[in-house]
């Protein structure tokens, strides 16, 4: 009663892909996480600053509710849209935080990952343009180039802290795109953008009829002010996407969110029936535990991690060939490596082989971005603190002196 | 430090959704589900059997292996192309079923639902043909149809129980298409293909450089006869599918995996990472324990799924109304209802609201099988018994009788 084998027919071509198999790129981190994982079955000790990988211990109540959920036989299949709990849950934070009238109809669950690809595929037709506000998330990129967009970076300015600019939102609009992506707060930058510019950006894009995602991955994970959702269902353009994988330090959930006008909620859970059906309950249940405590524990993450991300940020600075800018938000170092010599990849691949220490290339940014390098400083804080060392040592020992701007 | 609300910006025009965003058709049965949930917040007692959603109780080491890994912390990204444990068992296990060499590399793990639009998104231009051996499984349609691709439907003869024949093998080659999709055993007609046939088909395919994906989904449920897998991945345009949530119960995990050339592993990889990043470890640690009892386990699904769907098909024969062939494999019964006299959507949606039983209606499964549902037996069997005692009084109740073919 066990499947045989049928003789294996003869290969006589090469297989040929789609275009759109052509076009996959995927994301440059996960390659470096799989190249740091064989060096560590070959018994190396690997330090991890390629992803953004929270290793804070979650709060309990998610484990807890995902647990209690398996062993209470939640094994079925679940609603396309998501767990009616949860999208009432996220409907009621989002209602209380922007002082609109949001339900559970405005929410839809999805891996955070794939609610970009999502958004883009609804919404843009091969060969249209998107924007993206440079340096940018890989994502974007990657689900750009798979569905044949035109991406058209608008580069932040390093000098402004990456900040997005009146001139920014303008060549933006002036680019007539069929979307635009904003991360806010920025992954790989950790900045946290004007409100007023956001809001004249999703004033413009609603009144253009451009389409604008927001992720607002990090928005909970800013250090010092108050972040501004531009969340509001009523904006028939404006969608506004975020994960839980971050806040609550729960990746391997992979479970996020997009809040939007009804009709791109509706559209949204057709793609997820159409793509993979719906997603498990049981880690529903568990973000819907840790949603009643992500405010505690937000505020936990953010006191940890902006003293760990300040101090990293000051050996940088210090080290007089390397330099970031204060992040404001996140867990990230945009780190130029100009004064080293090396491009990035040169400088990751070094890194990792002969230091052990795993970080990501700045091109996956845009590839403008290539004397830069990206460190994920959520791990262990001793990773993080022996791999931002061995970055270091790395560079100076590779010499160069970092010229200051004038 | 939590998110405040920017002012909405006026909506002046009503979004316009891309072409493939337009084409989302999602599955059918998922649309029942929710009206049946909703029917059930209601206070009505509902009797599924719109899904293939198991409620057997699944093997305990599955759900075991799953929290141990929650709850040892494994939160955390894994790898884009599945746990290297996972991907090993499954290459250990189709090596032995195949005699072939199969590893780690030639496997990669997705949910099988996705794979399937994986598989097309990554073989298929726009506008090119794919064929289905009709009735089909709606998630090919959607995903064709989402893909843009030309879908040739190639019926199969319910006189001949819907098993593929040498001319629908030869009806398929004639039309040239980029690929085409085989289900064996088969959802919704629960047919087993002769081995000769597929292998034919299989050869066809490799020599003409047409892609062939195999779902091998319910092949560990075929009842009384060795099933043999197209699994061969020194064979270029072979990829295989197949999936954890029916053979051990457990939907909910959202994990299934592919068998292919190492040329097209690594290109699904680079789609996982693309889409999704990856999936959760501790469902795929969940899974990796219920391969080990796979087989004992399938045993015990097979035994009672028989039994039960035995005796739904024989009161179904004997309704004098409706008419289903015998299963050789899964738990779906494709019910002939031409006698009531009323089309399959009318059909389900009275047995739903009046009689409050889900189940799903033909067309889901090619246009031109309105004069069918689609009824899962998987489910708790008091609900299974009631459903399809339900079924049949509806159906009886609207009378006709069915005319015996000659």
């Amino acid at each position: 009663m066990t499947p045989q084998a049928v003789p294996p027919p003869q290969t006589s071509h090469r297989p040929a892909f789609s275009l759109r198999g052509e076009r996959l790129i995927g994301q440059e981190m996960f390659r470096v996480m799989d190249r740091a994982q064989v060096l560590e079955r070959q018994g190396h000790r690997i330090y991890h600053l390629e992803l953004g990988n929270p290793r804070m211990a979650p709060p309990a109540e998610i484990v807890e509710a995902a647990v209690q959920a398996l062993q209470g036989r939640q094994l079925g299949y679940a609603p396309m849209a998501g767990l009616p709990e949860l999208r009432a849950a996220l409907a009621d934070r989002y209602a209380s935080l922007t002082g609109q009238a949001v339900t559970a109809a405005h929410v839809v669950i999805s891996p955070a990952n794939l609610l970009i690809h999502q958004f883009l595929d609804i919404t843009c037709n091969p060969g249209e343009r998107v924007v993206l506000f440079t340096p940018a998330f890989p994502s974007y990129w990657a689900a750009a180039a798979h569905l044949g967009l035109e991406v058209m970076p608008v580069p932040l300015t390093e000098r402004d802290g990456f900040h997005l600019s009146p001139q920014a939102v303008d060549s933006a609009m002036a680019a007539r795109p069929r979307a635009i992506i904003v991360n806010n707060a920025n992954n790989p930058t950790g900045a946290v953008y004007a409100p007023a510019m956001l809001r004249d950006l999703a004033a413009r894009c609603e009144e253009a009829g451009i389409w604008l995602l927001s992720d607002e991955t990090y928005a909970d994970l800013t250090f010092d002010r108050a972040f501004r959702t531009l969340a509001s269902p009523k904006a028939g353009h404006v969608v506004v996407i975020s994960s839980f994988s971050k806040v609550l330090s729960v990746p391997g959930f992979r479970t996020g969110y997009a809040l939007a006008h009804e009709a791109v909620t509706t559209k949204l859970a057709l793609s997820n029936s159409t793509l993979y059906s719906c997603l498990p309950a049981f880690t529903q249940m568990g973000c819907l535990a840790g949603l009643s405590v992500l405010d505690r524990y937000a505020e936990e993450v953010r006191e940890h991690g902006s003293r760990l991300i300040e101090s990293c940020v000051h050996l940088m600075n210090q080290s007089g060939t390397l330099h970031c800018n204060n992040p404001e938000s996140g867990f990230y170092l945009f780190v130029d490596i100009a004064a080293t010599g090396l491009d990035d990849m040169t400088f990751c691949r070094r890194l990792l082989e002969e230091h052990h220490t795993a970080v990501t290339p700045g091109r996956c940014f845009g590839e403008s971005y290539a004397s830069f390098i990206r460190l994920a400083t959520c791990g262990h804080e001793d990773d993080v603190r022996e791999g931002v060392s061995r970055t270091i040592a790395f560079a100076q020992k590779l010499g160069g002196c970092r010229v200051q701007a004038a």
